[in-house]
């Protein structure tokens, strides 16, 4: 390592920023009053509630005093993804420091009052998160549910070639599957387009309540792991803060040395060889400088120091006693003037305007959005003259869009599709045209579509798709992760952080809009003929569907045109997380363009052609679908009732966007009573045919007039390696259960109908003889196609 | 590596087992008729549908011909976690070859008719899954879903001392958080009451339609990272079969003797220093023996020999060509006799009776399930004279019925407890009393309950938690996974492929009984005053209700006796996914043992004590709950309109079995409309205050006759950092809405009791205004109990 002889004024000024930064840390965490302790610690000064996590706090606040010296250093552009969020007090504290909190939040203020603010509404009803959170000024990363920071840093340092992202990793969360899968992200990362990461694995020994595995093995075996990962790292350990100090600026010095070398060689020399980009590892006591011992246990170094070391600050005089002395440790008198800022040897420490980690625009990406160029929807769409008449594959047309968008954006790289090796297998092949898949590691001949600077993201891990996502649209960027529908649950989790960090940050106006994270659920429960049962999932719809209505939106488009018209809309949005279900295996186009904009405008309407209603006549029967094979397999019904029961009104209603579904008042999609009606009716019944499970459109329409007529088929759990018409038989949703349906239910047929009934019947059973033979769908199935009416 | 001299014929009979096992695997995918190619193939000789996966075949073959070999050599107990599971043709190969295949289906039988049979059924209608499932013989372990298979590994080899756990990590699952995480799981196995994991990381270097990042890295990096992960790894790599056969050979005998001279320093040395466990890495061509080269494009050696080499091989000539060449390069009269059975030679590779890979009873673990000796609960269970007179933790007194039933299993050692290093927080640490945390790695003298032999597993990944536990289930042991609520969702699509295990191993009667998956979701949304908005999540309960009605079993307790009786229940239970919801915090006690159990049995039923309905007369509303804190909400409800409104008939009825509300033809737990109707009326109003999602009820209750007249209260994603009653009070479900609820459903109480309804709200307002002042709630709600009636 070479030496960065740290100046005493510089020690001096660094330590001082450390101590101020804790001191703010513990008094969030403890003070209702007295802030400054200008008068001895008192019961009532002692929040009634401490709630918080001190454990992690003095590493983050280590980790971002000297953070902030080599940006000053060096004017570098940095953001900071602090894995430990738990350690808010900290981030906080630091906010506040160098005033950034104050410009966010200008009521606290930098001065005594604004201190005593900070303090109270720390972890206090109607104050902030015990947790990083989109309240923090400068972050982009919940810090609730640990295992995605590295991939979050990395997505934010793609396409942006002069960002710096720190990231600190804690023992703990190294642990989590996401995060241990996420090192290997430095395999994706583009010396020339994309910034730099740099991990610091922050090794303070203990979890809440167990030490961690990363801190127990022997330093070598860890410096073989982080090699392994491509790493070179940089061990930092002690106790002594001087000696830290020293050691933790050598190592920023020498990483950010390394990094500015390895940029240098790709950018100007040309180098290709895949960096050896350093890490660093900082071993540091948990609760450093906290309580050494309490109760006559062992606390600072210990998982006891996770949360709260002086339990009974309040109620127990020698917590008291032992809160103050810790308090006053830092010196804070040294520290804060007489108004309460923070004194100019600390202020020194910080930098300033935007270089601020709480003040950097990367971490309030909406400020940086620019409006994504989509191209022409006519470009790409399918020609229908007759609803029908012809087949496409929705998402290989979806691809020749991405690719023409992949074009537009080639200049300012602002747009990513990312996915689990899939890309190809979801037909969105035809982007490769514009761009390739990013790859730094080794290539042979025989690759293909790899190259440096893609901009489409595979690995076989949807957790670091996902995190690659939301930390390049957190930072100003657009993007689409497409995914085999089932394996979209892998990431369940992390949906609802993103879900929830969108809810909260639309209260705050500082944040400003981003784009949305769009999710292509494709490879569909219908279609897994390859597969079988166990790629078979569609609740996904079902899980975000109870997050907030505000920020959830999901399409069902039903062919080529449609997805074409939901991509657009998508993709040109804000701040929602949008789920857009669509198959990959040739299917009907049904809509012009011009329609398909108008149904996905609307969201749910009537299809006239494709029902049997006379004018100013209700119908008999409602056939409703959503979802591509489910249209197919209503259309298919309404043509056997046209043949068989041609005096039966059989209307078909279409549903793009299902949360048109619910009552307005639940969300702002929803149709209102009236339209809703005008659609369903309110006396005549309803057969659905749904993409998913079946109980969610009763979830979405128990209060509609007419629910006690609505019938809905769907997947119920059935299935197999098997034929695509043997899926939708096993779990009732095929055409001939749908007529037996309206015989079923529309009143009167049951018996003039019964032959026709015990015909459908029929024709399901040799379907079940006819496959085990053949291994293929009955001819009539498999041939058929829609006819316009006469 | 100390060499091992494979004899001449020896390396024949390996070769010829293996050149047999790609022949069946190749013949699964493509072959209708003429499996043994006694006449030329015609193109109606091959499925009209070519579905599957070839390119992981040839290896798992060569991994399954080694470990007979070793089993054979060395009278191994041996098992294989296939991670490649979509290989299944190669793992339905090699049981039919060794018989196990026709032991279990007696119909496929070991001659020509059968392997017919075996090729016809592979991914066809009615058939087998294309992936090894709980269909294939000696597979604990659902190939679809990638991620899992090493934690299955190592939870198979906890507590069996005598096995190998052998495991096939492809390259491409490697990639995946959840394996990536995995590899750390060697610091929890003790070398003495644990078997050995032998991973066997396969590099055929491609995914779908990528090369895979661990193939691509430099040997010595690759090296580097698994000696980071605490193995010794052991390199075989080629294309020349009788090199590589000598070098897997030797590779495996070097990697057997480590692990046996490992267990024998460790059980007759008393060495406690963690082994550094070998590990394999293979390195041979995705689709090795396959077409080399299809339409002018290279393919063995390729991504594209991922599924289906050749894709019109019943269309195309040439295609059908090279298929039969390909076929009969493996020389299949020299390999199968004229009856159609493997030849002497490739059975005498095979190994015999439970000692074949499709035959080991702990691949079937309900063989091997002992019933649990779960302490009788008087030992735990909490006095209750007065419903609502005393308090106590839930989780804590379960902690201490755990602790009995570790202590129970001790010399056993079939039960283990898992969880994501959040035992203690979830307040289950009597646990410790009678075992310890596992754990190897390196131990300081602060720490406490750590122990090699320990059956608490605690890491913080939910993947390895979820995946350990599974791993020792199906091999016919017992557990209980705890966790936060919110953070289960991480493990949704594991759950997800569980469900979809139990439900097929249902229809296989060969496939016996195991014990339930049990989770104990805690420290629940409603009491995440420390962690806030990113720890609210009720949904997993949805989540798992969508899956099979037949497996999954939802229950939540409202106070300590009930979560015993639950925990009762579900432990001695099988083949279920049991979800359990309950409190850490101090909650009151409702229900005596005696009544717990009863409640508990009926799953949900009318609290009398706690209603005021008259005898003989049917109440003006019911008050219904199912979860503790709206328990709690709903008697606090019921507490103040017995005050304010005495006139008022309430009932209160509480749902432990949140199943019981679905219709009985939906769930076998759901209840008959008339037992339905006994307790919810059929026209009264009905408030209902639940633990989760309120439309979930809804989702359940449509089609119930009162359902119009049914209105739930539950989380509706609004939390912070609040104070406990804050959270009810925001998501609407605090006892003074609920009383307003009331009021404004109840016909006729709107004029009379509008002055009670604003009272309700005057409280609610200055609810507000209080904690913002002070931070705790509102005396009158922290110091309310429940008052008997008098």
């Amino acid at each position: 390592m070479p030496e960065t002889q740290l100046g005493r004024d510089e020690l001096s000024a660094l330590d001082a920023h450390w101590r101020a930064a804790n001191y703010l840390a513990a008094g969030q965490i403890y003070l209702l009053a007295n802030p400054l302790l200008t008068e001895p610690l008192r019961p009532e000064h002692v929040k009634p509630r401490l709630l918080g996590h001190w454990g992690t706090s003095p590493g983050l606040n280590l980790i971002h005093t000297h953070i902030n010296r080599v940006i000053n250093a060096r004017d570098l552009d940095a953001i900071c993804v602090w894995g430990p969020g738990h350690g808010a007090p900290a981030v906080l504290a630091n906010a506040w420091l160098d005033g950034s909190y104050t410009a966010t939040y200008p009521d606290v203020t930098r001065d005594a009052a604004g201190m005593g603010r900070l303090f109270k509404q720390f972890s206090f009803p109607g104050g902030v998160p015990s947790h990083a959170s989109p309240e923090t000024p400068g972050s982009i990363h919940e810090g609730g549910e640990l295992g995605y920071s590295l991939a979050h840093a990395y997505g934010a340092a793609c396409d942006n070639p002069g960002l710096l992202a720190a990231c600190v990793i804690g023992d703990g969360e190294a642990e989590t599957g996401p995060l241990a899968g996420s090192w290997h992200a430095n395999k994706f990362l583009d010396p020339v387009h994309d910034g730099a990461v740099l991990p610091i694995l922050h090794l303070n020994g203990y979890k809440i309540a167990n030490p961690t595995v990363l801190a127990r093995l022997p330093e070598s075996e860890l410096a073989e792991l982080l090699r392994g990962y491509g790493h070179d790292p940089l061990m930092v350990a002690g106790e002594e803060p001087e000696a830290v100090h020293r050691e933790l600026a050598a190592a920023l010095d020498t990483a950010l040395d390394r990094i500015a070398a390895f940029q240098r060689a790709a950018r100007e020399e040309g180098a290709t060889r895949r960096p050896r980009w350093p890490a660093i590892v900082l071993r540091t006591p948990k609760g450093w400088t906290g309580p050494a011992e309490v109760d006559g246990l062992p606390v600072e170094g210990t998982w006891r120091a996770h949360q709260i070391p002086l339990a009974a600050a309040r109620e127990n005089p020698e917590h008291l006693r032992q809160l103050e002395s810790w308090l006053r440790s830092y010196r804070p008198r040294e520290l804060f003037d007489e108004r309460g800022g923070p004194v100019d040897l600390v202020r020194a420490a910080c930098p300033t305007g935007e270089r601020r980690l709480g003040a950097n625009p990367r971490a309030n990406g909406g400020l940086l959005l620019r409006e994504l160029p989509v191209p022409p929807l006519e470009s790409c769409a399918v020609p229908v003259t007759t609803p029908g008449s012809g087949q496409h594959e929705p998402t290989a047309v979806l691809g020749r869009l991405l690719a023409r968008l992949m074009e537009a954006t080639g200049e300012r790289r602002d747009f990513r599709l990312v996915g689990p090796d899939e890309t190809a297998s979801n037909r969105l092949q035809a982007v490769y045209e514009a761009t390739g898949k990013a790859w730094e590691a080794e290539t042979l001949p025989v690759d293909e579509h790899l190259a440096r600077d893609g901009r489409v993201m595979e690995i076989l891990s949807e957790h670091l798709c996902q995190g690659w996502l939301e930390g390049y649209l957190l930072t100003g960027r657009h993007g689409l992760f497409s995914s085999y529908e089932a394996f979209v649950h892998i990431v369940d989790s992390m949906a609802n952080q993103h879900i929830k960090w969108l809810h909260s940050s639309r209260e705050l106006p500082w944040r400003r809009p981003v784009a949305s994270l769009n999710y292509l659920l494709t490879s569909h429960v219908w279609r897994q003929d390859h597969n079988g049962f166990s790629h078979q999932d569609p609740g996904f719809v079902d899980h975000v569907l109870n997050k907030s209505p505000e920020v959830v939106r999901v399409y069902l488009p039903p062919d080529t045109n449609t997805l074409l018209a939901c991509a657009d809309h998508v993709l040109r949005s804000r701040d929602y997380v949008n789920v857009v279900v669509a198959g990959k295996q040739a299917c009907f186009d049904w809509l012009s363009l011009p329609d398909a904009r108008a149904h996905c405008a609307r969201g749910a309407g009537i299809w006239e052609w494709a029902g049997s209603e006379a004018d100013n006549r209700e119908p008999d029967v409602v056939l409703a679908c959503a979802g591509d094979v489910p249209t197919q397999e209503v259309l298919a019904a309404s043509d056997l009732l046209r043949r068989h029961l041609p005096e039966l009104a059989v209307r078909v209603v279409n549903v793009v966007d299902i949360a048109r579904l619910l009552p307005s008042d639940d969300h702002p999609h929803g149709l209102s009573e009236h339209d809703y009606d005008a659609l369903f009716t309110t006396d005549r019944p309803v057969i659905f045919a749904y993409h998913g499970y079946p109980w969610l459109i009763h979830r979405l329409t128990y209060k509609r007039a007419n629910h006690a007529d609505l019938h809905v088929r769907g997947y119920h759990e059935e299935g197999g390696t098997t034929t695509p018409f043997d899926m939708v038989v096993r779990n009732d949703m095929d055409r001939y259960r749908l007529v037996m349906d309206v015989i079923d239910r529309v009143p009167g047929l049951a018996v003039r109908a019964a032959h026709i009934r015990q015909h459908m019947a029929d024709v399901r059973y040799r379907h079940g003889l006819w496959i085990t033979e053949h291994g293929v769908d009955l001819p009539e199935v498999a041939d058929w196609t829609w006819r316009a009416r006469a």
